[in-house]
């Protein structure tokens, strides 16, 4: 009999039956847990796999690891090869299940911004019927898309679907990619683009690559009134200089669901800085059913793969960070 | 030569030129007026048709008047025939020109109600990082949508092509319609469609058959849960009944962006019920240049009916309401 544990944060009993199932079949045996805490130590060595949110400081308590599948898409507290029992642990992501509900959130953003809704519900507050206002829309923008993985795609079908105009997505090689983007350019085409640009999306990963790419130069390179929206990680924009812009009024708005530092402080500019909507890092929340159901699924695709001693299909390149 | 007066409230100067060329080529000359007052009282027998958004009172001041176009999509302020020089004049309106930045105002109601998002810039607001809250998609959920023209298929489209599981349109009787929609009912099978609906969106107009058609007992037919969202006029909705259901929890969340009375006074009770969303009655704002332009070719196209003596293509049926 092999092993493998779920560390549980939003498992329904129908999601643990089809882990189960799909292990026996396998031959291998499923302990679902909470925390470390909940596994005997005298047991910990039986553990070949573990799959959901375990801490990355406890992976070195199991000395027979050989994967770990986290249920993020983003892997940047799991990519420290120092936080393995050994250097041969497969770390692999949950890449796909986020691109539903992340879109959504792109999207939900856009509209909120493009539509001025902030302005709206301050005086909704103070039970005001506020004149019109000048109104965008997504109908005829142009999109910049940084990362064209499953989230760039699925917000990319989202807002041709609308009538977006361009949508042009930007990584880091030029490979084919959904027909929803009008185009796919490096990072070194993109400082060309940004002046046609109305809404820059990031879903960047944080690697050494990205840290810092929207920065205070690429900001100046938008046209007055973009907007900007980030659903990667925080650290891809030069916070300092968006709260420049944005009090400025050079971006009319920007959305931000990753940040740094993340809780973000109550005594943090960003708070009060205006035409700036903060999220708390929860647009691929874990509570919508669908992303739940595809992030299981996956794992079990890639727990047949395990056993089989095939290669995972979500495997991280641990230097590269994704 | 041959008159027409436009009454401007958001004409571009290409606009303005647009017009002007398209009645040129006609043999017709066009004045352009912000209110009645521009027009010399000696000269206003000379014109046979207003577009844009003449006040109804100012109707009668145009003894040989022949036409009405309206900017806008509901007529309820133009359907008496008593505010008429004559009972000839035909009325036609700007259906067409509405679908895309009203859909997307029910895309963005529809998101920050599923998503919660009231609560987390409620949070924001104090400087606190909220943890996650259950959130839900338009993907794989279920729409009712009352109305089935420009506004109804143009959500009815998006919806679908973010994985909407099931659009019903419901309109006055049976008869083809977008293939964005699943199905499509008439009135009389409205409450049986009302238990396994997530979201119901009205774009309808207000007739004598549409008033207080999302009563306290269609309410109650919703499952718990379920968000409501009007863009049409605010009459479908019985708003005591709508209180009711937001303060109980039966109802999740509704977006009103039209409303009994407009504007809605500072003392109404809505103002501060949990989880309404009030807007003031903005969705199809005039400010979107895609709006404008749509509006402006609209008419145009409808003026060359009417030099030609052809039947107008958005004539409105003052009876019926639309």
């Amino acid at each position: 009999m092999r092993y493998i544990a779920v560390f549980d944060h939003f498992l329904r009993r129908d999601h643990r039956d089809q882990i189960t199932r799909t292990a026996e079949k396998l031959g291998i045996s499923v302990t679902f847990c909470t925390t470390v805490d909940d596994l005997p130590e005298g047991e910990r060595a039986r553990y070949e796999a573990l799959y959901g949110n375990p801490a990355p400081e406890i992976l070195h308590l199991f000395p027979n690891l050989k994967w770990v599948c986290v249920s993020s898409a983003g892997v940047d507290r799991y990519v420290d090869d120092a936080i393995y029992p050994n250097p041969g642990v497969v770390l692999s992501n949950s890449t796909g299940s986020y691109g539903v509900t992340i879109s959504e959130h792109i999207l939900m953003m856009a509209l909120m911004l493009l539509r001025q809704m902030p302005v709206f519900q301050a005086a909704a507050r103070e039970h005001v019927w506020h004149g019109p206002l000048p109104t965008r829309s997504i109908y005829g923008s142009s999109i910049t898309m940084l990362g064209t993985g499953d989230i760039g795609t699925a917000f990319a079908r989202r807002a041709k679907a609308l009538g977006a105009a361009c949508v042009t997505g930007v990584r880091r090689s030029v490979k084919a990619a959904d027909p929803s983007f009008d185009r796919i350019i490096t990072f070194e085409g993109l400082n060309e683009v940004l002046p046609g640009t109305d809404i820059l999306v990031s879903a960047l990963p944080h690697t050494a690559e990205t840290v810092g790419v929207i920065s205070r130069e690429r900001m100046a390179l938008l046209p007055e009134g973009a907007i900007l929206i980030n659903v990667g990680r925080g650290t891809a924009v030069d916070q300092e200089a968006l709260m420049d812009n944005l009090r400025s009024g050079h971006l009319a708005g920007a959305a931000l669901d990753v940040m740094v530092p993340e809780p973000l402080p109550a005594d943090h500019p960003m708070w009060s800085t205006p035409n700036l909507l903060l999220t708390p890092h929860i647009s691929g929340n874990m509570s919508l059913g669908h992303t739940c159901d595809v992030d299981v699924d996956l794992f079990c695709e890639d727990l047949e793969r395990f056993a089989h001693g095939l290669p995972l299909l979500r495997a991280v390149d641990r230097k590269r960070g994704y």
